[in-house]
């Protein structure tokens, strides 16, 4: 059997399985996010630009910031996209770090670019070789915690990338989607004028299925070209969603906090039972992902799938061959129940 | 003053202003919609392709279809980007019909290709003209009933126009989002291979701000190629929105009838109207637009809006400068006093 991409699985459900697969949480979005439904009756056009009090409780987050600097977007996904449609230029090449988020090769080709790549080192990227591949990059991608490594780069490495992008005038699209799943330090914003920051309500608030996610940047121009693409591509993004993200907002913080809380044990659990396995991997210090070596990453998919009813995601979909990438967004009893079925299957090798 | 397109009147909404700007339904989606949202949980990603009842009751509505004929988009506007995207090729060209949505030039360069214009002739496509002008064009668009003229093309001309577009391989994009709002007759739906169905639960159900539309299509490579690039640039639509537009389709017939009796009593009062003002204009046949003639129309829409607070659209931003394009998306008072403040300004000049 060959298993072609994450697409695969979508729809494959069943309770006998268990899924390390998909990366989206299990735990409920805030309760405030359901509230304002029971109300709800609007249905007309809002901005392009996203709703303004959406936009203006954001800039509370974001030291130094406005309600002017973000545009609220389908979900990360299209946030991605519209911004590397709006930067693309003939020729233009963007560099990605590899293991990376399957989406990013993509996202960069159909924006008319060109991906190069640069290899982590143990997860991490490694300042001498990103200066030495940055080369004449329109844009470079960062994406700390990282889906799939679990890795979270050092805030060393991210000043010096953010210095030497500004003095090279290269767009720095930071994509800080898991930022508040860390488990070692406080999330670095990385800032400047040619820097995006990519973010949603997805991972945060759980809120996935609902794709309400944004764009933060200070470069005015970039708000301005990206709200002229979106009159003809998008329009607002869906107005239920927008009111849904801010009644997340006023969610206590105690929903975050307690939520990384179990992701933080659950990364335990998976670290320690895949440890007790003898597996190579690099401890999570951020996101739900841990990304261990298999020989041979296509059959161990396969094989777990086929005999062991476990749904996993083949490194080699995210540059990273060689690799599983499994996913603990899943409650605790199934996680056992998947490392156990894990076992067998290298036991039976 | 110079008004630059439509998003300058965005948040112009004052009460002493009449708008016949914005080309939003104020009659609201039928109740159906809101009562799922009293008792909606949902919050993780869906299928790329859209939820599969949504599909399913849309394959209802258009016989000789299945739910793996459609797929659900952030309205028609993403439908359309995600369709020439999905289609483009390298000096590609794509064929509109000029008045156009002032978004198809756009969505063509977007997607990389280059638009070519054919004229309309009192509204209507001339074939001879349409046929002289294909060429080797990838792909036509056609739009009826059409913003901004509102006028609905006839059965005759689509027929040739779907059998010379399937003899030459030429790709037809037919927006037919106003197809439930027509005066004169029945919607005929182009049909074959290499046809693009593009609607909207917007204008039919007023659930603009909502953002579902749909790619309907019998061509299951295009579905294949939407749905892969979506996984990179959208993910699902979103989840409430779907379901409340899968409420929308269950509520009664009535719903779509009686707005449309509210459509056509609107319709008359702008044209019997506006003749008596000695406007020069077509009869609009569907939608809810009218297009007359004045001199300077860049000129008129900033007097109309600085001098007797009335919104109105410039007709060059839909490539027939001269003309000014009145929406009746509003209140039949609404509609006396934007008339009325219509003549104190053509009595002025």
């Amino acid at each position: 059997m060959e298993i072609s991409g994450p697409a695969f699985f979508i729809g494959k459900g069943d309770d006998s399985l268990i899924s390390f697969g998909s990366g989206q949480p299990d735990m409920p979005p805030p309760v405030e996010a359901f509230d304002i439904l029971k109300t709800y009756t609007g249905f007309k056009y809002g901005p392009v630009q996203g709703e303004e009090p959406l936009r203006a409780a954001l800039a509370e987050k974001y030291a130094g910031s406005t309600a002017d600097d973000f545009v609220i977007t389908n979900g990360a996904s299209e946030a991605i996209d519209i911004v590397l449609r709006a930067i693309s230029k003939e020729g233009g090449t963007v560099l990605l770090p590899r293991p990376y988020y399957y989406s990013y090769p993509f996202n960069v080709r159909y924006a008319g670019m060109t991906p190069v790549y640069y290899d982590l080192v143990d997860g991490k990227i490694d300042f001498d070789i990103f200066a030495q591949v940055l080369d004449e990059a329109t844009a470079v991608v960062i994406n700390s915690p990282s889906n799939p490594t679990g890795t979270v780069q050092n805030v060393d490495t991210l000043k010096k990338i953010e210095a030497l992008c500004a003095e090279r005038g290269v767009w720095v699209i930071s994509d800080e989607v898991y930022k508040d799943i860390i488990y070692v330090r406080e999330n670095y914003l990385i800032q400047g004028p040619k820097v995006v920051t990519i973010n949603s309500f997805s991972k945060t608030y759980a809120m996935c299925g609902l794709r309400v996610g944004y764009v933060y940047t200070q470069n005015k121009e970039l708000v301005e070209k990206i709200v002229e693409m979106r009159t003809h591509t998008a329009m607002n993004t869906s107005i239920v969603g927008q009111m849904m993200a801010l009644a997340a907002l006023s969610s206590p913080a105690s929903y975050i906090a307690h939520n990384l809380e179990v992701w933080k044990a659950r990364r335990d659990m998976m670290v320690s039972g895949m440890r007790e396995l003898g597996l190579d991997l690099w401890e999570p210090e951020g996101a739900f992902y841990v990304l261990p070596k298999f020989e041979d990453s296509g059959r161990t998919v396969a094989e777990l799938y086929e005999k062991h009813r476990v749904i996993t995601y083949d490194g080699a979909w995210f540059g990273a061959p060689g690799r599983v990438r499994f996913s603990y967004a899943l409650d605790a009893s199934k996680i056992i129940e998947g490392l156990s079925r894990l076992k067998e299957f290298l036991t039976e090798k």
